[in-house]
């Protein structure tokens, strides 16, 4: 076969000694880290970790834990690092239910007196009533959906978003609703925390935040504007939240078109780990889903650096 | 803009005489009646029907009136028809709930031993339960979904098949069960009643079953085999039932998209009524979705020929 008229991807760089990971380190102001398969693989943290975070940190640079999960609030987050094993601040934890607030208080506001339907868990209501935006959703959207509640249910005016994250409360009630505001308001926006289309646990996967999104895109004809990664809201309101220098910031990640791409597409460094579900051939073929700055086995190698480098 | 090379699409006949009628009515020994614009519009019955059903019969005539909706079974679908005002025999009713249990008894039988997982109301689950087709859901699955929960859900290996039709009580639990099966029970199939993406109750749209069904496509990756209208199953299914002979059917409907393009998948005639949410005008365009063989503005005005035509 002939070959295509795609640019010649550039070749990332392979971090590998010390000195390396030192300059690598020197370059940066702030480290966006993902979760799972660069800080934990599964239910263990993975080699090094801890350390390189301190080190970090006793350097001055900023770590933020980059997440699409929306079920936790910054809160419920910290707990859950330290349940782990790894000491994280409240501040440094930046997941999509908190990102979706931000997104909605600062960086593309809801009209004064307009709430949000919330079809999600707690931690986006917990983050929506830390930023102040009203909710419209009720206890009442937990009934059961009978033939009756069809006639029930209003497009009500005072909505001007409906956001939508991952939910495993999630009913025909909830979609009838949300539908509806989405069909029959004007203006009313649509909102989705992150579009992971699987969702793990317990060491399967199951349903994610964007299979459950699917039922009002399809149904509504409309889509989302997707706060989480890859999509480049979510890095919006990160940098409009710390006042990021976007050279100086690099977005470390094991997944090449989630991650990888999240940071490119916002015009960063990235840091690809081959701790998590990425092989290093897979930057080496043809035509790689996308192309990181650095890579490097795991980020706990950076631990080797020591204080004099 | 130049003419596109499309080619010419063949001409709808319009029935206007009661000479045309009684001659269309001559050609066929049975018509396969869509429900909504044909025989009722939103709740009340169309103007001649009634007469025009008694006619056809009178003549010998097999009527099937041919509906996506999964909800009701054909005892169900009667009760509903008479309360309207309109006659009609439990098997002259052909849901896409009795559809699938045909399907999966007759024309596609699940494997000895094999049990169906449902997700769907109580027409499934009735008309199931009378072609002798074991199901596997249960009571348990309308329980709450707690965090303990995903490490319960197991892949049942007596499950060859998840059928899911429109369900007001869907549920995460139901979603994670289904997601389980068809990613980790081999040659578990995938079926849906029907896939409209809307489902009109009250007077308004609401998320339908197609919109339903995108949680599990979008998250496994796997597209369902579809019963319902227009998809060529539902047709198979009625053709096994009642061993017609497709020269003597036409399916009469008011959606170029659903009913006329269901007949004509099915190599079967097509009359098109205007008495539902297609306009005339919209045959006249260059490229019509679909083109009847026939099209009149009521099925109602049948009932205008005599019985010595």
């Amino acid at each position: 076969m002939a070959a295509s008229i795609a640019p010649i991807a550039s070749q990332a760089t392979k971090l590998t000694t010390t000195q390396q990971y030192a300059e690598f380190i020197d370059k940066f102001d702030t480290f966006l880290l993902d979760c799972d398969g660069v800080v934990w693989q599964g239910s263990h943290v993975i080699e090094g970790i801890s350390e390189t975070l301190d080190m970090l940190r006793s350097r001055g640079k900023r770590i933020l834990f980059v997440t699409n999960n929306s079920t936790k609030s910054r809160e419920a987050y910290t707990a859950k690092f330290e349940k782990i094993g790894i000491h994280a601040k409240e501040e440094e934890i930046f997941g999509s239910a908190f990102a979706t607030a931000v997104y909605l208080s600062s960086v593309s506001k809801l009209p004064e007196g307009k709430k949000a339907y919330v079809i999600g868990m707690d931690g986006i209501r917990q983050e929506f009533a830390l930023q102040n935006i009203p909710i419209a959703d009720s206890e009442e959207d937990l009934a059961d959906m009978t033939d009756d509640a069809f006639a029930t249910i209003k497009p009500d005016e005072d909505v001007g978003a409906v956001v939508i994250g991952f939910d495993t409360h999630i009913n025909y009630r909830k979609y009838a609703k949300a539908f509806t505001l989405l069909t029959r308001v004007p203006d009313c926006r649509f909102i989705a925390t992150n579009t992971d289309l699987t969702f793990p646990a317990a060491g399967f996967q199951f349903p994610g935040t964007g299979a459950l999104v699917s039922v009002l895109s399809t149904s509504t004809g409309r889509q989302p504007t997707v706060i989480g990664k890859p999509h480049q809201t979510m890095l919006d309101c990160i940098v409009e939240k710390y006042h990021l220098d976007r050279d100086r910031t690099c977005m470390v990640g094991d997944r090449l078109d989630t991650d990888i791409q999240f940071g490119i597409n916002g015009g960063i460094s990235t840091l690809l780990v081959l701790s998590g579900v990425t092989y290093e051939h897979q930057l080496h073929t043809e035509n790689p889903s996308s192309v990181p700055t650095y890579y490097m086995d795991s980020l706990g190698h950076l631990a080797k650096v020591r204080d004099d480098q």
